[in-house]
């Protein structure tokens, strides 16, 4: 006779039941990349909230490789902008049209009003884990790092706050405005903050949605 | 007067209240890599919601690059098997000690067991999204697939069905095991199923915790 199947655990795992289920297909529904925000602050204590929630993403062998840098100082901002306007210039070189202008000025509107800026790296050579599953795929340490910026990003919408992901940025410039080690690898620059027009928010979901395929069409079968 | 502020919207945004980010919190908690599976089917349609729920992921310039690889042929599952132990034999190779054998033979009993397997590609060159975003950080485009990937194993968890992802592959060998596409990349390797053993789910659970570093040690302000 087996004795564990006898022993109750000591803490028996949640059960998530049908409108826990609802609400949270509604929060993947509703989550979105914020680009104007209010000025008003962050209500005290939630961007640790957000922080937590972040920290428990998954992670290759348990080597937790984010690391999270607050960007408060307006000289450092002012280089993260300044960054951000020269690749931006770049980019925009390549397109013609309305659509990537507009893309571009809603993204820099988020670093001028977001009251928190938040860059998320990956720490490519943290001893913890002690490696464990990462030889061969090597870049799940960056995914890793992604995975806390998603739980972040869902946690906040939970909280009615709001979330925008920059990528038009130079990842090694950051690094050097920001000060951060050389094994440190930017993953993501966040704005966060309270999304500026909530009655906006359904024009650019059904935009959205427009566009969205249908993941039937992104399955194949083998 | 601006009429935007006097026509509400027409589908109001949902508030999540303190019940629903508790019992978010939790699944955060508990979801965790899932290494002994029941052989039991997944229930008909779930597989279905998982994939809907991924493909809420946000993406680099709405790009959606995730493409989802059923594998069920018993021999297309063989050589993603034989490629993992290949790969493992290598890994191993680096380390002494109980600990990695341990880590791998866990893996192993999930490609044995688990009744669905899921892998998760990017298609890198997806002329969706039109290239906006990713001048810069190209890598955002995997980085999507990750954020898919994620989605998936919340809204499993959430539906009481376990995840476990292998990294211990080749990434080529595998699309050519799969026949994908020369322009996906490898992001996961999905084992899904009903976990074997809810008792022991503590036990996992608090050997991670053990380890898990506290998350202020990993922010810094500038």
């Amino acid at each position: 006779m087996d004795i564990r199947s006898q022993t109750p655990p000591l803490f028996p795992p949640p059960v998530f039941d049908d409108a826990f289920r609802a609400a949270f297909d509604e929060l993947l529904i509703w989550r979105r990349d914020v680009r104007r925000f209010k000025r008003d602050p962050v209500a005290a204590g939630e961007i640790e909230v957000l922080l937590a929630a972040a920290h428990h993403a998954p992670s290759v062998g348990n080597s937790q490789p984010w690391r999270f840098v607050l960007v408060e100082s307006p000289a450092r901002r002012g280089l993260v902008r300044a960054d951000f306007e020269r690749c931006n210039a770049e980019a925009l070189a390549g397109y013609a049209g309305e659509r990537a202008q507009r893309y571009a000025s809603l993204k820099l509107a988020g670093l001028d009003n977001a009251p928190v800026q938040l860059a998320i790296f990956a720490d490519l050579e943290t001893p913890q884990g002690h490696g464990l599953g990462r030889r061969t795929m090597p870049e799940t340490m960056e995914y890793s790092a992604v995975g806390a910026v998603i739980l972040l990003w869902l946690a906040a919408r939970a909280a009615g706050i709001g979330v925008g992901w920059l990528s038009i940025l130079d990842p090694v410039a950051i690094g050097h405005a920001l000060e951060t080690p050389d094994n440190w690898r930017l993953i993501a620059y966040l704005c966060i903050g309270y999304p500026a027009d909530p009655s906006d928010v359904p024009e650019l979901e059904r935009a959205g949605w427009k566009e969205r395929a249908d993941w039937r069409d992104l399955l194949i079968k083998r």
